[in-house]
Protein backbone atom coordinates (compact mmCIF):
# COMPACT_ATOMS: atom_id res chain seq x y z
CA UNK A 1 0.00 0.00 0.00
CA UNK A 2 0.97 3.59 -1.49
CA UNK A 3 0.10 4.88 2.22
CA UNK A 4 1.52 8.41 1.10
CA UNK A 5 -0.75 8.59 -2.28
CA UNK A 6 -4.08 7.50 -0.40
CA UNK A 7 -3.46 9.58 2.16
CA UNK A 8 -2.70 12.88 0.07
CA UNK A 9 -6.08 11.28 -2.18
CA UNK A 10 -7.64 11.63 1.69
CA UNK A 11 -7.10 14.85 1.79
CA UNK A 12 -7.80 15.93 -1.31
CA UNK A 13 -11.11 14.78 -0.95
CA UNK A 14 -12.08 16.91 2.14
CA UNK A 15 -10.47 19.89 0.65
CA UNK A 16 -12.88 19.22 -2.63
CA UNK A 17 -15.92 18.84 -0.52
CA UNK A 18 -14.45 21.96 1.67
CA UNK A 19 -14.64 23.86 -1.98
CA UNK A 20 -17.16 22.66 -3.15
CA UNK A 21 -19.88 25.88 -3.74
CA UNK A 22 -18.99 27.33 -0.54
CA UNK A 23 -20.62 30.73 0.36
CA UNK A 24 -17.75 32.43 3.05
CA UNK A 25 -14.15 32.60 2.92
CA UNK A 26 -13.68 32.74 6.45
CA UNK A 27 -15.10 29.65 6.75
CA UNK A 28 -13.73 27.75 4.33
CA UNK A 29 -10.14 29.03 5.12
CA UNK A 30 -10.41 27.86 9.23
CA UNK A 31 -11.63 24.69 7.77
CA UNK A 32 -9.46 23.80 5.25
CA UNK A 33 -6.31 25.53 7.74
CA UNK A 34 -7.40 22.42 10.45
CA UNK A 35 -7.61 19.69 8.12
CA UNK A 36 -4.44 20.82 6.11
CA UNK A 37 -2.42 21.14 10.05
CA UNK A 38 -2.15 17.44 9.70
CA UNK A 39 -1.14 14.67 12.08
CA UNK A 40 -0.32 11.54 11.64
CA UNK A 41 -3.65 10.76 9.89
CA UNK A 42 -4.00 7.54 12.01
CA UNK A 43 -7.93 7.06 11.54
CA UNK A 44 -7.88 6.97 7.58
CA UNK A 45 -4.86 4.74 7.65
CA UNK A 46 -5.72 2.43 9.69
CA UNK A 47 -9.42 1.91 7.80
CA UNK A 48 -7.70 1.51 4.55
CA UNK A 49 -4.98 -0.41 6.11
CA UNK A 50 -8.22 -2.66 7.52
CA UNK A 51 -9.40 -2.44 4.00
CA UNK A 52 -6.07 -3.95 2.75
CA UNK A 53 -6.10 -7.26 5.19
CA UNK A 54 -9.96 -7.87 4.12
CA UNK A 55 -8.46 -8.00 0.41
CA UNK A 56 -10.94 -5.40 -0.08
CA UNK A 57 -10.49 -3.02 -3.02
CA UNK A 58 -8.66 0.30 -0.95
CA UNK A 59 -10.23 2.80 -3.22
CA UNK A 60 -13.73 2.03 -1.99
CA UNK A 61 -12.47 3.57 1.50
CA UNK A 62 -11.31 6.82 0.63
CA UNK A 63 -14.17 9.07 1.26
CA UNK A 64 -15.35 6.97 4.04
CA UNK A 65 -11.72 7.41 5.37
CA UNK A 66 -12.03 10.85 4.40
CA UNK A 67 -15.08 11.76 6.27
CA UNK A 68 -13.58 10.26 9.48
CA UNK A 69 -10.48 12.74 9.25
CA UNK A 70 -13.42 15.26 9.05
CA UNK A 71 -15.12 14.08 12.26
CA UNK A 72 -11.44 13.96 13.87
CA UNK A 73 -10.55 16.89 12.88
CA UNK A 74 -13.51 18.98 14.60
CA UNK A 75 -13.20 17.74 17.84
CA UNK A 76 -9.73 18.75 17.69
CA UNK A 77 -10.37 22.47 17.17
CA UNK A 78 -13.50 22.17 19.75
CA UNK A 79 -11.55 20.70 22.35
CA UNK A 80 -8.52 23.20 21.68
CA UNK A 81 -11.24 26.17 22.36
CA UNK A 82 -11.07 28.45 25.17
CA UNK A 83 -14.14 26.82 27.10
CA UNK A 84 -12.20 23.16 26.46
CA UNK A 85 -8.89 22.35 26.93
CA UNK A 86 -7.41 26.11 26.15
CA UNK A 87 -4.57 24.95 23.78
CA UNK A 88 -2.46 27.53 22.17
CA UNK A 89 -0.73 25.20 20.04
CA UNK A 90 -1.77 21.75 17.94
CA UNK A 91 0.76 19.82 16.20
CA UNK A 92 3.48 23.06 16.70
CA UNK A 93 0.78 25.29 14.86
CA UNK A 94 -1.45 27.92 16.70
CA UNK A 95 -4.71 26.47 17.10
CA UNK A 96 -8.01 27.16 15.08
CA UNK A 97 -9.53 29.69 17.22
CA UNK A 98 -5.98 31.50 18.14
CA UNK A 99 -6.03 32.06 13.98
CA UNK A 100 -9.49 32.60 13.21
CA UNK A 101 -10.99 33.91 16.95
CA UNK A 102 -13.12 31.33 18.36
CA UNK A 103 -17.00 32.09 16.84
CA UNK A 104 -15.44 30.96 13.36
CA UNK A 105 -13.64 28.18 15.04
CA UNK A 106 -16.79 26.76 16.39
CA UNK A 107 -18.60 26.92 13.46
CA UNK A 108 -15.57 25.30 11.42
CA UNK A 109 -16.00 22.32 13.65
CA UNK A 110 -19.61 22.32 13.37
CA UNK A 111 -19.01 22.61 9.79
CA UNK A 112 -16.42 19.35 9.41
CA UNK A 113 -19.09 17.66 11.37
CA UNK A 114 -21.88 18.36 9.43
CA UNK A 115 -19.92 18.05 6.17
CA UNK A 116 -18.45 15.14 6.96
CA UNK A 117 -22.21 12.98 6.52
CA UNK A 118 -22.61 14.76 3.30
CA UNK A 119 -19.06 13.57 1.90
CA UNK A 120 -20.05 9.77 2.95
CA UNK A 121 -23.24 9.81 1.09
CA UNK A 122 -21.12 9.84 -1.65
CA UNK A 123 -19.05 7.02 -1.18
CA UNK A 124 -19.45 4.17 -4.34
CA UNK A 125 -20.99 2.07 -2.20
CA UNK A 126 -24.33 0.46 -1.53
CA UNK A 127 -27.30 2.77 0.28
CA UNK A 128 -27.12 0.03 3.18
CA UNK A 129 -24.00 -0.10 3.37
CA UNK A 130 -23.84 3.90 3.63
CA UNK A 131 -26.65 4.09 5.61
CA UNK A 132 -24.43 1.39 8.14
CA UNK A 133 -21.19 3.93 8.14
CA UNK A 134 -23.69 6.96 8.91
CA UNK A 135 -25.28 4.98 12.19
CA UNK A 136 -21.48 3.49 13.04
CA UNK A 137 -19.95 7.29 12.82
CA UNK A 138 -22.78 9.06 14.45
CA UNK A 139 -22.51 6.35 17.10
CA UNK A 140 -19.16 6.44 18.03
CA UNK A 141 -18.68 10.05 17.69
CA UNK A 142 -21.61 10.50 19.75
CA UNK A 143 -22.91 10.70 23.25
CA UNK A 144 -21.86 6.38 22.95
CA UNK A 145 -18.71 7.56 22.05
CA UNK A 146 -16.36 10.51 21.85
CA UNK A 147 -18.66 13.37 22.95
CA UNK A 148 -18.82 11.75 26.48
CA UNK A 149 -15.37 11.15 26.80
CA UNK A 150 -14.56 14.67 26.10
CA UNK A 151 -17.28 15.56 28.87
CA UNK A 152 -15.32 12.68 30.81
CA UNK A 153 -12.36 14.42 30.15
CA UNK A 154 -13.55 18.09 31.24
CA UNK A 155 -15.23 16.60 34.40
CA UNK A 156 -11.88 14.62 35.12
CA UNK A 157 -9.95 18.02 35.36
CA UNK A 158 -7.82 18.15 38.70
CA UNK A 159 -9.17 15.00 40.19
CA UNK A 160 -7.85 11.93 40.86
CA UNK A 161 -8.27 8.77 38.81
CA UNK A 162 -8.76 5.10 39.32
CA UNK A 163 -7.10 3.22 36.56
CA UNK A 164 -10.43 2.07 35.28
CA UNK A 165 -11.84 5.83 34.86
CA UNK A 166 -8.97 6.67 33.05
CA UNK A 167 -9.68 3.99 30.50
CA UNK A 168 -13.21 5.13 30.43
CA UNK A 169 -12.63 8.32 29.33
CA UNK A 170 -9.47 6.88 26.33
CA UNK A 171 -12.10 4.28 25.53
CA UNK A 172 -14.71 6.80 24.65
CA UNK A 173 -12.33 9.78 23.74
CA UNK A 174 -9.88 8.66 20.98
CA UNK A 175 -10.95 4.25 21.08
CA UNK A 176 -14.15 5.19 19.24
CA UNK A 177 -13.26 6.58 16.57
CA UNK A 178 -9.96 4.13 15.89
CA UNK A 179 -13.01 1.24 16.39
CA UNK A 180 -14.85 3.12 13.97
CA UNK A 181 -12.18 3.09 11.45
CA UNK A 182 -11.93 -0.89 11.42
CA UNK A 183 -15.32 -1.24 11.69
CA UNK A 184 -15.61 1.01 8.52
CA UNK A 185 -13.88 -1.03 7.08
CA UNK A 186 -15.46 -4.30 7.74
CA UNK A 187 -18.68 -2.58 6.22
CA UNK A 188 -17.53 -1.66 3.08
CA UNK A 189 -15.51 -5.27 2.52
CA UNK A 190 -18.70 -6.96 3.68
CA UNK A 191 -17.29 -9.07 6.14
CA UNK A 192 -18.75 -11.99 7.77
CA UNK A 193 -19.85 -11.54 11.85
CA UNK A 194 -17.17 -13.65 13.59
CA UNK A 195 -14.42 -11.09 11.49
CA UNK A 196 -16.23 -7.98 12.13
CA UNK A 197 -16.50 -9.34 16.34
CA UNK A 198 -12.45 -10.36 16.59
CA UNK A 199 -11.49 -6.86 14.57
CA UNK A 200 -13.43 -4.88 16.36
CA UNK A 201 -12.05 -6.33 19.82
CA UNK A 202 -8.89 -5.69 18.20
CA UNK A 203 -9.77 -2.06 17.48
CA UNK A 204 -10.72 -1.30 21.06
CA UNK A 205 -7.07 -2.94 22.36
CA UNK A 206 -5.64 -0.72 19.64
CA UNK A 207 -7.24 2.35 21.13
CA UNK A 208 -5.49 1.66 24.36
CA UNK A 209 -2.35 0.64 22.78
CA UNK A 210 -2.15 4.02 21.08
CA UNK A 211 -3.20 6.17 24.32
CA UNK A 212 -0.57 4.12 26.93
CA UNK A 213 2.38 4.58 24.36
CA UNK A 214 1.78 8.24 24.01
CA UNK A 215 1.53 8.83 27.91
CA UNK A 216 4.92 6.54 28.40
CA UNK A 217 6.64 8.70 25.40
CA UNK A 218 5.51 11.73 27.34
CA UNK A 219 7.73 10.62 30.05
CA UNK A 220 11.16 8.83 27.94
CA UNK A 221 10.85 10.41 24.32
CA UNK A 222 12.94 13.31 23.39
CA UNK A 223 11.28 16.84 22.92
CA UNK A 224 13.05 16.61 19.14
CA UNK A 225 11.50 13.06 18.24
CA UNK A 226 7.75 14.10 19.20
CA UNK A 227 7.92 17.68 18.50
CA UNK A 228 6.42 18.96 21.71
CA UNK A 229 7.53 19.61 25.08
CA UNK A 230 8.45 16.11 26.97
CA UNK A 231 6.89 15.85 31.07
CA UNK A 232 3.95 18.12 29.73
CA UNK A 233 1.39 15.51 31.34
CA UNK A 234 2.85 15.30 34.41
CA UNK A 235 3.63 19.37 34.45
CA UNK A 236 -0.37 19.88 34.04
CA UNK A 237 -1.20 17.26 36.63
CA UNK A 238 -2.74 15.06 34.37
CA UNK A 239 -4.11 11.43 35.24
CA UNK A 240 -1.89 9.18 32.74
CA UNK A 241 -1.32 5.84 32.66
CA UNK A 242 1.91 6.19 33.91
CA UNK A 243 0.95 8.57 36.88
CA UNK A 244 -1.58 5.94 38.17
CA UNK A 245 0.70 2.76 37.58
CA UNK A 246 4.26 3.99 37.31
CA UNK A 247 6.52 3.67 34.57
CA UNK A 248 6.88 -0.27 34.67
CA UNK A 249 3.52 -0.47 35.43
CA UNK A 250 2.19 0.52 32.21
CA UNK A 251 5.09 -0.51 30.31
CA UNK A 252 3.72 -4.32 31.49
CA UNK A 253 0.07 -3.12 30.32
CA UNK A 254 1.38 -2.60 26.94
CA UNK A 255 2.94 -5.60 26.52
CA UNK A 256 0.03 -7.55 27.61
CA UNK A 257 -2.03 -5.48 25.26
CA UNK A 258 0.32 -6.36 22.37
CA UNK A 259 0.13 -9.97 23.32
CA UNK A 260 -3.67 -9.88 23.62
CA UNK A 261 -3.98 -8.25 19.89
CA UNK A 262 -1.23 -10.98 18.48
CA UNK A 263 -3.83 -13.94 19.86
CA UNK A 264 -7.00 -11.98 17.98
CA UNK A 265 -4.72 -12.06 15.03
CA UNK A 266 -3.86 -15.69 14.88
CA UNK A 267 -7.32 -16.53 15.18
CA UNK A 268 -7.92 -14.88 11.82
CA UNK A 269 -4.67 -15.86 10.11
CA UNK A 270 -7.52 -18.27 8.25
CA UNK A 271 -9.63 -15.29 6.72
CA UNK A 272 -7.44 -13.00 6.27
CA UNK A 273 -4.16 -11.07 5.51
CA UNK A 274 -2.72 -10.35 9.04
CA UNK A 275 0.72 -9.49 8.62
CA UNK A 276 -0.45 -5.71 7.47
CA UNK A 277 -2.16 -5.83 11.22
CA UNK A 278 0.48 -7.18 12.79
CA UNK A 279 2.88 -4.85 11.43
CA UNK A 280 0.62 -1.79 12.53
CA UNK A 281 0.63 -3.06 16.18
CA UNK A 282 4.56 -3.28 15.91
CA UNK A 283 4.64 0.33 14.41
CA UNK A 284 3.06 1.80 17.71
CA UNK A 285 4.61 -0.22 20.29
CA UNK A 286 7.71 0.70 18.76
CA UNK A 287 7.23 3.75 18.05
CA UNK A 288 9.73 6.72 19.33
CA UNK A 289 7.45 10.02 18.27
CA UNK B 1 -53.49 16.24 11.53
CA UNK B 2 -53.54 16.46 15.56
CA UNK B 3 -50.62 18.44 15.93
CA UNK B 4 -50.07 18.58 19.26
CA UNK B 5 -50.27 14.58 19.71
CA UNK B 6 -47.48 14.70 16.61
CA UNK B 7 -45.46 16.82 18.01
CA UNK B 8 -45.21 15.21 21.32
CA UNK B 9 -44.13 12.07 19.27
CA UNK B 10 -41.38 14.02 17.42
CA UNK B 11 -40.31 15.03 20.80
CA UNK B 12 -40.26 11.82 22.59
CA UNK B 13 -38.06 10.31 19.52
CA UNK B 14 -35.67 12.74 20.40
CA UNK B 15 -35.31 12.19 24.01
CA UNK B 16 -35.46 8.17 23.72
CA UNK B 17 -32.63 8.74 21.20
CA UNK B 18 -30.67 10.86 23.85
CA UNK B 19 -31.97 8.70 26.57
CA UNK B 20 -30.48 5.35 24.91
CA UNK B 21 -27.92 3.85 26.75
CA UNK B 22 -26.19 7.69 27.66
CA UNK B 23 -22.75 7.68 29.60
CA UNK B 24 -22.72 10.97 30.95
CA UNK B 25 -25.78 12.87 32.96
CA UNK B 26 -24.46 16.45 32.45
CA UNK B 27 -24.57 15.74 28.29
CA UNK B 28 -27.77 14.49 28.78
CA UNK B 29 -29.23 17.12 30.92
CA UNK B 30 -27.62 19.55 28.90
CA UNK B 31 -28.87 18.34 25.22
CA UNK B 32 -32.45 17.63 26.93
CA UNK B 33 -32.56 21.21 28.53
CA UNK B 34 -32.58 22.36 25.15
CA UNK B 35 -34.84 20.28 23.12
CA UNK B 36 -37.40 20.27 26.30
CA UNK B 37 -37.12 24.55 26.15
CA UNK B 38 -40.00 24.23 23.17
CA UNK B 39 -40.58 26.75 20.31
CA UNK B 40 -42.74 26.50 17.92
CA UNK B 41 -41.41 23.50 16.64
CA UNK B 42 -42.22 24.82 13.05
CA UNK B 43 -39.87 22.87 11.45
CA UNK B 44 -40.98 19.52 12.10
CA UNK B 45 -44.68 20.73 12.07
CA UNK B 46 -43.76 22.09 8.32
CA UNK B 47 -42.30 18.47 7.46
CA UNK B 48 -45.44 16.95 8.81
CA UNK B 49 -47.57 18.87 7.23
CA UNK B 50 -46.21 18.71 3.87
CA UNK B 51 -46.12 14.91 4.17
CA UNK B 52 -50.28 15.18 4.44
CA UNK B 53 -50.50 17.57 1.69
CA UNK B 54 -48.76 14.68 -0.04
CA UNK B 55 -51.21 12.57 0.86
CA UNK B 56 -48.28 10.28 2.54
CA UNK B 57 -48.48 8.57 6.02
CA UNK B 58 -47.54 11.06 8.27
CA UNK B 59 -45.94 8.18 10.53
CA UNK B 60 -43.08 8.47 8.27
CA UNK B 61 -42.02 11.29 8.61
CA UNK B 62 -41.97 11.48 12.64
CA UNK B 63 -38.32 10.61 12.64
CA UNK B 64 -36.61 13.02 10.24
CA UNK B 65 -38.60 15.69 11.81
CA UNK B 66 -37.59 14.84 14.98
CA UNK B 67 -33.89 14.51 13.36
CA UNK B 68 -34.31 17.90 11.90
CA UNK B 69 -35.46 19.13 15.13
CA UNK B 70 -32.56 18.36 16.86
CA UNK B 71 -30.08 20.36 14.09
CA UNK B 72 -31.96 23.69 14.28
CA UNK B 73 -31.69 22.79 18.40
CA UNK B 74 -28.02 22.82 18.30
CA UNK B 75 -27.60 25.98 16.27
CA UNK B 76 -29.62 27.70 18.63
CA UNK B 77 -27.07 26.91 21.62
CA UNK B 78 -24.00 27.50 19.68
CA UNK B 79 -25.43 30.77 18.35
CA UNK B 80 -26.16 31.54 21.58
CA UNK B 81 -22.34 30.91 23.27
CA UNK B 82 -20.43 34.05 24.65
CA UNK B 83 -18.64 33.75 21.35
CA UNK B 84 -20.96 34.05 19.25
CA UNK B 85 -24.62 35.85 19.96
CA UNK B 86 -23.45 36.27 23.18
CA UNK B 87 -27.23 35.43 24.66
CA UNK B 88 -28.91 34.91 28.01
CA UNK B 89 -32.17 34.19 27.37
CA UNK B 90 -34.30 32.21 24.64
CA UNK B 91 -37.83 31.42 24.63
CA UNK B 92 -37.76 33.39 28.06
CA UNK B 93 -35.50 30.62 30.17
CA UNK B 94 -31.53 31.27 30.65
CA UNK B 95 -30.02 29.68 27.42
CA UNK B 96 -27.78 26.25 27.87
CA UNK B 97 -24.28 27.71 28.34
CA UNK B 98 -26.05 30.06 31.52
CA UNK B 99 -27.15 26.61 32.69
CA UNK B 100 -24.44 24.13 32.22
CA UNK B 101 -21.28 25.91 31.14
CA UNK B 102 -19.89 26.83 28.18
CA UNK B 103 -18.12 23.50 27.40
CA UNK B 104 -21.02 21.78 28.42
CA UNK B 105 -23.12 23.37 25.77
CA UNK B 106 -20.78 23.13 23.21
CA UNK B 107 -20.78 19.44 23.64
CA UNK B 108 -24.23 19.44 23.92
CA UNK B 109 -24.72 20.85 20.59
CA UNK B 110 -22.41 18.22 19.34
CA UNK B 111 -24.28 15.93 20.74
CA UNK B 112 -27.39 17.10 19.17
CA UNK B 113 -25.90 17.65 15.86
CA UNK B 114 -24.06 14.03 15.29
CA UNK B 115 -27.03 12.60 17.16
CA UNK B 116 -29.71 13.72 14.68
CA UNK B 117 -27.52 12.01 12.03
CA UNK B 118 -28.03 8.94 14.29
CA UNK B 119 -31.80 8.71 14.34
CA UNK B 120 -32.35 9.89 11.16
CA UNK B 121 -30.44 6.06 10.16
CA UNK B 122 -33.55 4.38 12.32
CA UNK B 123 -36.54 5.79 10.16
CA UNK B 124 -38.38 3.62 8.62
CA UNK B 125 -37.79 4.39 5.23
CA UNK B 126 -35.55 2.42 2.13
CA UNK B 127 -31.36 3.07 2.65
CA UNK B 128 -31.55 5.11 -0.71
CA UNK B 129 -34.50 7.57 1.13
CA UNK B 130 -32.18 7.62 4.38
CA UNK B 131 -29.19 8.58 2.23
CA UNK B 132 -30.76 11.12 0.58
CA UNK B 133 -32.40 12.63 3.44
CA UNK B 134 -28.63 12.38 5.33
CA UNK B 135 -27.43 14.27 2.26
CA UNK B 136 -30.33 17.04 2.20
CA UNK B 137 -29.75 17.35 6.05
CA UNK B 138 -26.11 18.05 5.72
CA UNK B 139 -26.01 19.97 2.43
CA UNK B 140 -28.97 22.45 4.08
CA UNK B 141 -27.62 22.54 7.54
CA UNK B 142 -23.98 22.88 6.40
CA UNK B 143 -21.67 25.74 4.61
CA UNK B 144 -23.86 25.60 1.51
CA UNK B 145 -26.78 26.53 4.17
CA UNK B 146 -27.21 27.19 7.81
CA UNK B 147 -23.47 27.62 9.02
CA UNK B 148 -22.65 30.13 6.22
CA UNK B 149 -25.41 31.67 7.31
CA UNK B 150 -24.16 32.25 10.71
CA UNK B 151 -20.76 32.93 9.79
CA UNK B 152 -22.65 36.00 7.43
CA UNK B 153 -24.44 37.38 10.42
CA UNK B 154 -21.45 37.69 12.85
CA UNK B 155 -19.98 39.22 10.09
CA UNK B 156 -22.47 41.91 9.45
CA UNK B 157 -22.59 42.79 12.96
CA UNK B 158 -22.27 46.70 13.29
CA UNK B 159 -21.96 46.89 9.30
CA UNK B 160 -25.23 48.75 7.06
CA UNK B 161 -26.39 46.02 5.03
CA UNK B 162 -27.98 46.00 1.67
CA UNK B 163 -31.23 44.26 1.40
CA UNK B 164 -29.60 41.25 -0.72
CA UNK B 165 -26.98 40.90 1.72
CA UNK B 166 -30.01 40.27 4.59
CA UNK B 167 -31.52 38.11 2.38
CA UNK B 168 -28.84 35.72 1.79
CA UNK B 169 -28.65 35.85 5.85
CA UNK B 170 -31.76 34.65 6.03
CA UNK B 171 -31.86 32.41 3.13
CA UNK B 172 -29.04 30.43 4.67
CA UNK B 173 -29.16 30.87 8.41
CA UNK B 174 -33.14 30.09 8.60
CA UNK B 175 -34.16 29.35 5.17
CA UNK B 176 -32.29 25.90 4.52
CA UNK B 177 -33.72 23.92 7.29
CA UNK B 178 -36.86 25.37 6.57
CA UNK B 179 -36.64 24.37 2.57
CA UNK B 180 -35.22 20.76 4.35
CA UNK B 181 -38.35 20.25 6.11
CA UNK B 182 -40.42 20.38 3.08
CA UNK B 183 -37.93 18.88 0.68
CA UNK B 184 -37.52 15.78 3.46
CA UNK B 185 -41.10 15.55 2.63
CA UNK B 186 -41.22 15.26 -0.96
CA UNK B 187 -38.31 12.56 -0.41
CA UNK B 188 -40.68 10.35 2.11
CA UNK B 189 -43.26 10.61 -0.27
CA UNK B 190 -41.54 9.61 -3.33
CA UNK B 191 -42.58 12.98 -5.28
CA UNK B 192 -42.68 13.35 -8.95
CA UNK B 193 -40.12 15.86 -10.14
CA UNK B 194 -41.70 18.83 -10.83
CA UNK B 195 -44.00 18.71 -7.29
CA UNK B 196 -40.17 18.56 -5.69
CA UNK B 197 -39.14 21.32 -7.77
CA UNK B 198 -42.46 24.16 -7.02
CA UNK B 199 -42.89 23.08 -3.60
CA UNK B 200 -38.48 23.94 -2.80
CA UNK B 201 -39.12 27.22 -4.40
CA UNK B 202 -42.42 27.34 -2.74
CA UNK B 203 -40.27 27.09 1.10
CA UNK B 204 -37.44 29.28 -0.04
CA UNK B 205 -40.31 31.62 -0.33
CA UNK B 206 -41.68 30.51 3.13
CA UNK B 207 -38.28 31.05 4.84
CA UNK B 208 -38.33 34.76 3.83
CA UNK B 209 -41.94 35.02 5.02
CA UNK B 210 -41.19 33.45 8.47
CA UNK B 211 -38.48 36.20 8.45
CA UNK B 212 -40.16 39.24 7.29
CA UNK B 213 -43.07 38.55 9.67
CA UNK B 214 -40.84 38.19 12.43
CA UNK B 215 -39.10 41.41 11.69
CA UNK B 216 -42.56 43.24 11.54
CA UNK B 217 -44.36 41.71 14.75
CA UNK B 218 -40.60 42.87 16.42
CA UNK B 219 -41.85 46.64 15.57
CA UNK B 220 -45.43 46.13 15.90
CA UNK B 221 -46.38 42.97 18.24
CA UNK B 222 -47.12 43.94 22.05
CA UNK B 223 -44.47 42.49 24.12
CA UNK B 224 -47.18 40.32 26.14
CA UNK B 225 -48.14 38.31 22.92
CA UNK B 226 -44.50 37.56 21.94
CA UNK B 227 -43.12 37.23 25.27
CA UNK B 228 -39.97 39.04 24.52
CA UNK B 229 -39.14 42.61 24.33
CA UNK B 230 -40.46 44.43 21.74
CA UNK B 231 -38.12 47.07 19.43
CA UNK B 232 -34.80 44.85 20.42
CA UNK B 233 -34.24 44.96 16.54
CA UNK B 234 -34.23 48.75 16.65
CA UNK B 235 -32.04 48.45 20.07
CA UNK B 236 -29.86 46.18 18.85
CA UNK B 237 -29.21 48.49 15.78
CA UNK B 238 -29.76 44.79 13.80
CA UNK B 239 -30.07 44.85 10.61
CA UNK B 240 -33.99 43.81 9.64
CA UNK B 241 -36.39 44.11 6.94
CA UNK B 242 -38.33 46.87 8.26
CA UNK B 243 -35.03 48.89 9.00
CA UNK B 244 -33.96 48.97 5.69
CA UNK B 245 -37.47 48.89 3.82
CA UNK B 246 -39.19 50.41 6.29
CA UNK B 247 -42.54 49.38 8.13
CA UNK B 248 -44.71 49.79 4.76
CA UNK B 249 -42.04 47.98 2.19
CA UNK B 250 -41.62 45.58 4.60
CA UNK B 251 -45.32 44.96 4.14
CA UNK B 252 -45.24 44.69 1.07
CA UNK B 253 -42.89 42.24 0.40
CA UNK B 254 -44.54 40.15 2.70
CA UNK B 255 -47.43 40.36 0.60
CA UNK B 256 -45.87 40.14 -2.66
CA UNK B 257 -44.51 37.09 -1.11
CA UNK B 258 -47.80 35.51 -0.18
CA UNK B 259 -49.31 36.22 -3.62
CA UNK B 260 -46.22 34.17 -4.97
CA UNK B 261 -47.01 31.66 -3.12
CA UNK B 262 -50.09 31.25 -3.55
CA UNK B 263 -49.59 31.08 -7.48
CA UNK B 264 -47.06 27.76 -6.91
CA UNK B 265 -49.84 25.88 -4.88
CA UNK B 266 -52.43 26.77 -7.42
CA UNK B 267 -50.45 25.13 -9.96
CA UNK B 268 -50.11 22.24 -7.68
CA UNK B 269 -53.64 21.93 -7.00
CA UNK B 270 -54.27 18.74 -9.12
CA UNK B 271 -51.83 17.04 -8.12
CA UNK B 272 -51.88 17.10 -3.93
CA UNK B 273 -53.91 18.31 -1.46
CA UNK B 274 -53.34 22.44 -0.94
CA UNK B 275 -55.58 23.47 1.47
CA UNK B 276 -53.20 22.74 4.38
CA UNK B 277 -50.57 24.48 2.72
CA UNK B 278 -52.69 27.33 2.14
CA UNK B 279 -53.58 27.51 5.68
CA UNK B 280 -50.35 27.26 6.70
CA UNK B 281 -49.46 30.60 4.81
CA UNK B 282 -52.39 32.30 5.99
CA UNK B 283 -51.12 31.40 9.70
CA UNK B 284 -47.94 33.21 9.30
CA UNK B 285 -49.12 35.94 7.31
CA UNK B 286 -51.50 36.65 10.23
CA UNK B 287 -49.76 36.01 13.15
CA UNK B 288 -49.27 37.95 16.17
CA UNK B 289 -46.27 36.58 18.07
Amino acid sequence: MESNNLLNSVVNEIIDQLKLNTINESLLDSSIYSINAGGKRFRPLLLLQTLETLGTDINLGIIPAASLEMIHTYSLIHDDLPAMDDDQLRRGKPTNHVVFGEATAILAGDNLLTESFNLLTKANLTATQIVELVQLYSKNAGQLGMISGQMLDIEATNKDLTIEELEEIHRNKTGELIVAAIEAATIIANSEAHIKKLLKIFGEKLGLLFQITDDILDVIGTTEALGKTVGSDEKNKKNTYVSLLGLDGAKEVKNNLRSEMFDILNELENDINISILEELVESIVNREK
